[in-house]
């Protein structure tokens, strides 16, 4: 790429970047970065700098950068047919045969897909089709959702709403009313240090069980749950925790949403969450991994028993009032096509798997007897490192001395990206699923080395 | 393409079609589509049919299909770099270079733009930020958004709120309590047919402030509105409506945020509606037309007065809490900075005014002076035509006789794509901005023979 002298003056004057301090950046107080390429676990930028994104992306690009074999999908489909809507029966033979190949790696009792643009929309999808579904039984009242704290479903009104984190909150009026909360399955930050897994997996199921009774079970449409927690933090659930609760909400009858955004194709090293923890969602949310970000597509699946009485909606009331103007948009269904063969041609799912275990084990050789490290985690190419001022009593750093931040910045200018996750000291680690040992072994190596830069 | 003997099997297995009859197409009961590429104004589907789209999809493939300069563009953007994400700073050069051709093309008081992926999450994002904005203010009850009736702005559960049509509200449990409906400035379908345009809007303006006093200013953040109301009828606004409009918000303070979805990037004949019609909008939401389409990207553009107290947010409190994976998606960003470029090279804003009046004229004669047809309406290349059981009372049509599901039917049997409007029997035609005369002409002939079919 060219240098362009007024990129640096054109970014601080015109684009509003998400999550970042709006005054600062546009003071050019803080840096700004112009990323021009990459491939496989790595990216570049327009000044020459090379590093190792162990979050990829924001835990997105599960096949790596540079992957010629989608980029030529995506051309090819561009060149023949950019758009065209997929109303009223209207489709590609890119998106029909994306719907039927996630259809085929989704659990049995799921039946079909609805196409949407961000995990957030995708998440305000299932919630309007909540809403509509308990409207056709006849069961008005029966609407609120519950989620946890600590979750992470999006940042929009609903969206946010769902998600547990007080930095989604705050200043925007949120949560909205219909959504409440319940405990996060965050063993290590337990109350009772003395609770085994599962003396805390039946504190979990009792707080839910107690909610529902304060509510009522008519009140309460569903539950949405990551099945290993993302931004909140990256916990893997106790062992036994999806089980338990999933026999609460059959119970109550209440729909269960397992929100595969991250977990989805492979980084779990399981071709989806819900089997691995034993979930049986009614709607499955999917969207980063779906295309490995190298095009915008996300997607409600939903049960057959679910669909079933959508179709029941349109046989009383016509066709569904719930459209995007790009859903199934035929270069983001042609990505996914060229994804999901590659992710099986490569045999990356079990790549995660694998090279997951390897990465934990490095991590905890590295700095796992480190005084400040409280935790190392993971499942799969989902793990974090939580940092506690103190290892036995697990308090927290003061919030104003910024550890993982100043970790994730020690981090980087050896070379390598992680991610402060926003509540707690916890750094984030979700690397591309073509993650080498030596590359492992390197951010490891990295790790420990800025660690001891920051904490001694 | 190759025919794939499964792939209509597939569709109707898998695929949860939006602004469907799910259950008759599950059913095989309606018919499908699989489109297999287009150019100008054309389209094809894999059986070989071919049809004149006079509603360019979904009104965005405002520059028309089969634009190699645009494929180009994204098949570059994916082999060099597919994504990265825009969060703390991060761009790349499309994203930027697109942020300030936006600006450039948008009214002088503008001053950034945020990307989102489609129309619904831009205007998600904007209730978002006015009620940061407010709180950022210390003004927490200044909440509400007035929308008009007939208004669209979106699908989603705020979205959908602010749309103000029965069919996204019904079984859907919205709008919700924060959304309140105004009068839609709809001149044709005024209650008191003797009065003048003036005092039409007149009437609006004196609604709108008896709402306004009704609920009190200091409880309304914002007024939503498109310049000329889109899927609720293709409706320009009546003479002197906005600059009315927009007297009474200043005088209570009151944000206006301009929908231009449809609108923006050229389709009244103009950039953008707010200038055409006199609105001085603190937000305006763009999509359809940023990329005709060819990839998914929408954007909110604030005003240096907004952004201000962004900054002021961001100082006092930190980075803001808002952000999508997809924001600023390279490919789409590259879509959007081609498209752009190509708008102004084929000169296509004055295309649209030229041809879109040349086309309503061409309507008005070849069917103006039909018994059934009640109205002939449209700036640029937004135009409808409005049937009616009685010219002069301007009686609707019984809503179970599906008159223009019937002509939209019949012209699409002649190769021709309208679209019927939700509300009323309306038939929208909105054309890529390449239509030639003679493309005019076949639409208007086409639909002088489909109402003589359908109704004599």
């Amino acid at each position: 790429m060219l240098k362009n002298d007024h990129l640096d003056e054109w970014d601080r004057e015109n684009f509003f970047h998400p999550s970042t301090h709006l005054a600062e950046f546009a003071r050019g107080n803080i840096p700004q970065r112009v990323v021009t390429g990459g491939k496989n676990c790595h990216i570049e930028d327009r000044d020459g700098n090379r590093f190792l994104d162990a979050f990829s992306g924001l835990y997105c690009v599960n096949v790596g950068y540079g992957r010629q074999e989608i980029a030529d999908a995506i051309a090819t489909q561009a060149h023949q047919l950019a758009y065209y809507h997929s109303y009223v029966g209207h489709g590609t033979e890119a998106s029909i045969t994306l719907a039927k190949m996630i259809l085929d790696r989704a659990p049995d009792h799921m039946s079909k897909v609805y196409f949407g643009l961000s995990g957030s929309d995708a998440n305000e999808t299932n919630i309007k089709l909540v809403w509509y579904y308990n409207n056709v039984l006849d069961r008005p009242k029966k609407k609120k959702i519950i989620s946890r704290w600590r979750g992470y479903h999006g940042s929009g009104l609903m969206t946010g709403s769902l998600t547990g984190l007080k930095l989604f909150h705050n200043k925007f009026d949120l949560p909205l009313s219909q959504v409440i909360h319940t405990e996060a399955p965050y063993y290590y930050r337990r109350d009772n240090l003395d609770q085994s897994e599962a003396e805390f997996v039946a504190h979990c199921v009792n707080a839910l069980e107690e909610l529902i009774d304060r509510e009522g079970a008519d009140t309460i449409a569903a539950f949405i749950g990551e099945p290993a927690l993302g931004t909140g933090g990256l916990v893997p659930p106790p062992e036994g925790y999806w089980p338990a609760i999933q026999a609460v909400l059959d119970k109550n009858d209440i729909l269960l949403i397992a929100d595969e955004v991250v977990t989805g194709f492979g980084r779990l090293g399981t071709m989806f969450g819900s089997e691995h923890y034993g979930m049986k969602p009614d709607i499955i949310t999917i969207a980063k991994g779906l295309t490995s970000a190298y095009a915008p597509l996300s997607g409600s699946i939903v049960s057959e028993k679910f669909w079933k009485v959508l179709e029941e909606g349109t046989d009383k009331i016509g066709p569904i009032g719930h459209g995007w103007t790009y859903s199934a948009h035929p270069i983001a269904a042609a990505a996914g096509v060229a994804n999901l063969k590659l992710i099986d041609e490569l045999k990356l799912v079990q790549n995660a798997s694998e090279i997951g275990a390897y990465f934990k084990k490095a991590l905890n050789e590295a700095i796992g007897e480190h005084i400040n490290v409280g935790d190392v985690r993971g499942d799969g190419l989902l793990c974090a490192v939580e940092f506690v001022q103190d290892r036995d009593s697990r308090t927290y750093f003061e919030a104003d001395k910024k550890v993982s931040y100043a970790l994730n910045a020690a981090l980087l200018n050896r070379g390598v990206i992680s991610r402060a996750m926003p509540e707690g000291d916890i750094l984030g680690f979700a690397p591309p699923f073509c993650l080498t040992q030596k590359e492992a072994d390197e951010i490891a190596a990295k790790l420990q080395d800025s660690i001891a830069e920051v904490l001694g």
